[in-house]
C-alpha cells in the first residue's frame, strides 16, 4: 500500500524500534487510549433505526440516528418519537438529494390531498424553541443548560466564525451571549434537521434531512437540529442527486423506499444497537479537541492553531454485544 | 410541490403583486442580477476535463476542474499540465473514496514495481511552496500577491476560525500576518489537492483528490491545493465508499476507470468548456458575500452575522456557446 494513501488520513504511524522519542499522538491515538470511564453509553431509546430498501446488490441499508436530548429541540424530538412509535415512516421514502447540501426523507407530499395523515398529538413547536436558555452557575461562572430533570449540562466554549461554540453532553452547540443568553445545536456534516415551510412554520419532524456536505451553519437558529447520523451516512451521501426542482427526484422510480423507522428500544433486545460517545467533559476529550485544533504529527507539519466545531466531531464507537 | 421542499434551499421567493415592499434579496438574487462586467471568463487552458467511464446506465461522467493560477501552487499545477499533455491519467482510475473526506485518483500504485512511469521534467516542489509571499501596497496598505507577470492580485480579508481569510481573483485563500507574511489556498468542498507521502515529500500532482465533505481546513499548509471541481462533483461524491485500508477500494472491480484527462485547450474548439466566475473584487461579489454572512429573507429569519470562507463559494456559471 502506498504510503501516500495512508498518509492522507493520518493513520497512527507504525512504532519504530529506532525512534528515540515517542511518536507525536494523533487525535485517533487519544481516542484509542481513552479509558472506559471516559465513554458514555447512548440509550437505544435515543436512537432512530432506519432501514432503507436493500441496494441493487441486495445488501441492507441501515441508517442510525442519535436524537439530541432535552432541553434541545425537545418539542420536535417528542414528535419524532411519536411518529416512530406510530411506524409513520414505513412506506415513505428518501425523495430529495442535493450535492453538498442534504438528503431528505418522509412523505414528501405534505401539501397535497393524498398526504399521509400524521398521528394525533403532535406538538406545534414555536420558533422560540430554536433557542434554549443558558444558565450561569453563580459560584464559578460556568455556563450550563438544564434538562427537564433539572440536571446541569455544562458547556465549554470557544469562538468560531459564527458564534461562541462548545459541547454539551457530547453535542456541538453555539451560544449567544448578547442580550438573552441562549444556545442552539449547530449543523455539521451528518446533522439531522426538520424540514419546514416558511416562517412561522417550524415543521413537525415528519420530514427530515441529513447534511451531506459542508456544514450549513447559516441554517442554525433557522431550523431545528434534532440529531445526527451515527452509522450508515454513506447510504444517504452516495445517493444520486435529484434533477427536479430543489433537488427532488423528478422520477418517482429514484425514490429510495424506507422499509421502517424504529426507536432502538422497540427493537428486540438482541437487535438494539449499542453506541458510546466520548464524554465532552472528560480529559480525553479535551486532549482530542486540542489535537484536532493543533495537528502535529508525521503527516501534519503545520498545526492550524484553530478549529471550527464541525471539524471536532465527538468520537463515537459501536459496542457489539454477545447474545 | 411542497413549499417546505423549496424553502430549505431558499430559492428566490416568487414575486407577489400584493407585496408593498420588495422581497429581501437572497445571495442567488444578487448573483442573478450581477452585470456582465462583474463576470470573468475562465481560460479553457486552466481547465482539466476528466472523463470517467460511463455509469451503469451508459451515461457519460465528466468532471471539470479549474486549476488555481500562479502564484499559488505553481510548481504542482505546472506538473499537472505536463501530466495532462502527456495524457498520463488515461487508463488510471479513481481508487479511493472516504465519506466526509475525499475521492482520490491516479495510478495508485506509485511505490510498486509496476507503477506507471511519470513523464520526464516534473518538478520536485519544496514544502516552502505551500506558502506564497504576501505583499502590502505602500499607499493604502492593501494586501496582494504577485503573479509571474507581476500583476497584483488584491486580497480582501476577514477572520474565520482558522486564519484571516479572503479572496484573490476568485480563489479562497488564508493569510498569516505573524512573522513572514504568507498566504495559501484553503480546502473547501470540491477543492482538489495533491496526495503525497510523508514530509518532506509534497507529491508531484499525479495522485489527486477532491474534497467530498466538510472542509478539512487542518490540511491547509500541509498539502497543496491546486484547484476546484466546477462541474460534475456528483460523479465523485456519489461513488461507493472504499472498504479497504484508508478507504481504498479493496476490490479492483470497484475502481472507476478514467478514460481521459485533457486540458481544456487541447479539446477541439467546439468542445471546450466555457465558464465564468464572479469577480471577487466586484460590487456584486461584496453584496453576495454580505448576504452569505447575513441571510435574511423569507426562509432565513435569524442572520448568522458571520460566515466561514467555505460557505461563501465563488459563484460560477457555464456559458453554452453556439457552434
Amino acid at each position: 500500500m502506498s504510503a501516500a494513501l495512508l498518509a492522507l488520513t493520518a493513520l497512527p504511524p507504525a512504532a519504530s524500534a529506532q525512534e528515540a522519542a515517542p511518536a507525536k499522538p494523533t487525535p485517533a491515538d487519544v481516542v484509542a487510549a481513552a479509558p472506559a470511564t471516559d465513554w458514555r453509553a447512548i440509550d437505544p431509546a435515543d436512537l432512530l433505526v432506519m432501514e432503507l430498501a436493500p441496494d441493487t446488490a441486495g445488501q441492507p441499508r441501515r441508517v442510525i440516528i442519535q436524537l439530541i436530548p432535552p432541553p434541545f429541540s425537545a418539542g420536535w424530538t417528542g414528535n419524532i418519537r411519536a411518529l416512530a412509535r406510530a411506524h409513520w415512516w414505513d412506506g415513505t421514502s428518501v425523495y430529495r438529494v442535493v450535492d453538498n447540501w442534504v438528503a431528505q426523507w418522509g412523505d414528501g407530499e405534505d401539501d397535497k390531498p393524498d398526504a399521509k395523515p400524521l398521528p394525533g398529538g403532535l406538538l406545534v413547536v414555536p420558533e422560540s424553541d430554536y433557542l434554549t436558555p443558558i444558565e450561569t452557575g453563580p459560584e464559578d461562572g460556568r455556563d450550563f443548560v438544564l434538562t427537564p430533570e433539572k440536571q446541569e449540562v455544562v458547556i465549554n466554549r470557544w469562538i468560531d466564525s459564527y458564534a461562541i461554540t462548545g459541547f454539551a453532553a457530547g453535542w456541538p452547540i453555539a451560544l449567544d451571549d448578547s442580550g438573552g443568553r441562549s444556545g442552539w445545536p449547530v449543523h455539521c456534516y451528518g446533522s439531522v434537521g426538520v424540514a419546514r415551510d416558511l416562517s412561522p412554520d417550524t415543521g413537525t419532524g415528519a420530514e427530515l434531512y441529513a447534511v451531506i456536505g459542508h456544514a450549513p451553519r447559516a441554517l442554525d437558529r433557522n431550523i431545528a437540529v434534532v440529531g445526527r447520523v451515527i452509522a450508515g451516512i454513506e447510504h444517504l451521501s452516495t445517493l444520486p442527486r435529484g434533477r427536479g426542482e430543489a433537488g427532488v427526484y423528478d422520477d418517482a422510480a429514484l425514490r429510495v423506499p424506507i422499509r421502517s423507522v424504529r426507536l432502538g428500544d422497540e427493537l428486540p433486545p438482541a437487535e438494539r444497537p449499542h453506541f458510546e460517545y466520548l464524554a465532552s467533559d472528560s480529559a480525553s476529550f479535551a486532549r482530542y479537541l486540542h489535537l484536532r485544533a493543533n495537528r502535529d504529527d508525521d503527516f501534519y507539519r503545520a498545526p492550524a492553531k484553530g478549529v471550527d466545531i464541525c471539524n471536532a466531531p465527538v468520537p463515537l464507537r459501536q459496542i457489539v454485544k454477545g447474545n
